[in-house]
């Protein structure tokens, strides 16, 4: 199996549990997909492996210029397919790739994440 | 540059031009990864992939339980996703999938759809 290209920074003690998700079996690959086929998605995937500072981060991390529901929305579908876990912590969701998990079912599909460049505006 | 994984058969003589396609420097991933995130688009590449029997085949060769107007939607999503070339034989249009193009932007894409197993039904 190809080891994992992406650093992943050890979980800190007393993590909230993560919000529902699909286990790493269940992953799916048209569903990986669907949800890295938005340019705002692609965008938060690709700086959670390439920029990261902290074990997982909140929307607020990411400066993206948009509504707040708007950007519930799309963690959560990134979520939901299973490229991001995400915690509660308190009032705040934070979000980490599962790098290890992708890495394992779809190997090499997140260095074309890291490697993808954004549309011009 | 990785060498296609995937046989690619030699251009017969005399084909008829492409159908309008994006050009290999134009292909976006997140736009592939759409046009791969429905499971009809990605069995068809998949069969392509691994089933081609000729240089490229029409939309009979697949045996899909759907309507006519439908596959062509499909068949035309993946062409102008650029995953796919497509060429008008007189009344028919035959496919085959962009393999040299697509390992060059997006190295170990079609392993992957290769190796996609179909959901349960």
């Amino acid at each position: 199996m190809t080891t994992a290209p992406f650093p992943v920074r050890p979980e800190p003690a007393d993590l909230p549990a993560p919000l529902p998700e699909p286990a790493v079996a269940e992953l799916r690959l048209e569903v990986v997909l669907g949800a890295l086929s938005d340019p705002l998605r692609m965008g938060i995937v690709r700086k959670l492996l390439l920029e990261s500072e902290a074990f997982d981060h909140p929307c607020g991390w990411f400066g993206l210029d948009r509504p707040k529901s708007s950007l519930t929305h799309h963690f959560k579908a990134l979520r939901e397919a299973g490229v991001t876990r995400q915690r509660q912590y308190g009032l705040e969701r934070r979000s980490h790739v599962r790098v290890a998990d992708l890495e394992a079912r779809f190997p090499g599909l997140l260095r074309l994440v890291a490697d993808w460049t954004p549309p011009a505006a």
